[in-house]
């Protein structure tokens, strides 16, 4: 199998790529250069229609997309160290804390990214407005995701999950956006330092 | 377990009925209701601080928000028919629909609900232009399901699965917006009748 992969900030490839290294699953890789738009070529375009990375190529040349998809992939392969809960409830808790993730935080730390930040001005549909009013959106998110942290060690619980994976990417995108944690978020702090200590964050 | 629900035309507590009803599961259920904002009082936030429906309350207090979440741990509790995929390669396929349904589709139905619609006039921070630009990526959306239906029976292959569950609902929630599908998307019409037909469809 091929892993295409862009390198950071793009937070999406980056959760495979932690993903792989907790399970120690060595990915051959091939880069797609976001900033060259190599993802919008016709040779990307016609392995996924919807012209985004990652994507996990098999094989017999079955397309995987959607970076979760992936990881859900990898872990029905690999499935030691479990990522995604092996308990009914675990497997609920950690959907809904990628859920929660996905829709509360990277949702709007994606307008402020492609509706204000210099490096997105050149993209069709623009609607300052619209990305300004998701700053405070982005601020609450963070404020909830520290309240949630408070007392746990990681965020489903007391084992790292997929769902740390999809946290730690997503605030490190933030920050590379220009949104900065509040400094009275100290569980979400504590975590994410915890988080950032692990081998596989540096993947 | 008590399961938090709420009437149509809410998309996402319909999708946990069908759900349970593809599975032959009797859930327990008390209804919340959106229009009374009975999602936002005291006593349900204190259950789900985000305030939303659906959510799955277990006999000891534990509660799991997030419609995908409870779908999951039904799942876990009754694998037959199994709903999201049993190999590897479809567990894959049918996060990868769900998460497309969802990105691609449900949020700009969504912009459009928030932002254009006359029932959601009075919510706070509604960015008309916002709303409108959204109308357009919906039919893009939906003529992308409509070409990844070509020669399939149900979009995440041969089998009925929770993604097809994600479109139906999403759909029928968008003709609820009034935002219908065009006429010459056939594939997706005729998806829409096969799944519409289903006894769970009236769940």
């Amino acid at each position: 199998m091929l892993f295409y992969d862009s390198p950071n900030p793009a937070p999406n490839p980056r959760r495979v790529r932690i993903f792989a290294a907790e399970k120690g699953i060595d990915l051959p890789s091939q880069e797609v250069s976001i900033p060259k738009r190599e993802q919008k070529a016709a040779d990307f375009v016609d392995k996924n229609s919807r012209g985004q990375t990652p994507i996990l190529e098999l094989d017999d040349g079955t397309v995987i997309a959607e970076s979760v998809a992936i990881m859900r992939y990898l872990e029905a392969l690999t499935p030691e160290p479990p990522l995604f809960g092996t308990s009914p409830l675990e497997i609920a808790e950690i959907e809904m804390w990628n859920r929660r993730v996905e829709l509360i935080l990277m949702l709007p730390i994606g307008a402020v990214w492609v509706h204000t930040h210099p490096f997105t001005a050149a993209l069709p549909g623009r609607n300052t407005e619209w990305g300004e009013a998701n700053r405070p959106r982005v601020e609450e998110a963070m404020r909830f995701f520290d309240t949630s942290l408070d007392g746990r060690e990681f965020l489903a619980g007391k084992a790292f999950t997929a769902a740390d994976i999809l946290l730690v990417t997503t605030l490190d995108f933030a920050q590379f956006v220009g949104l900065e944690m509040p400094d009275d978020c100290a569980n979400l702090r504590a975590w994410h330092n915890r988080v950032s200590a692990r081998p596989s964050a540096s993947a």
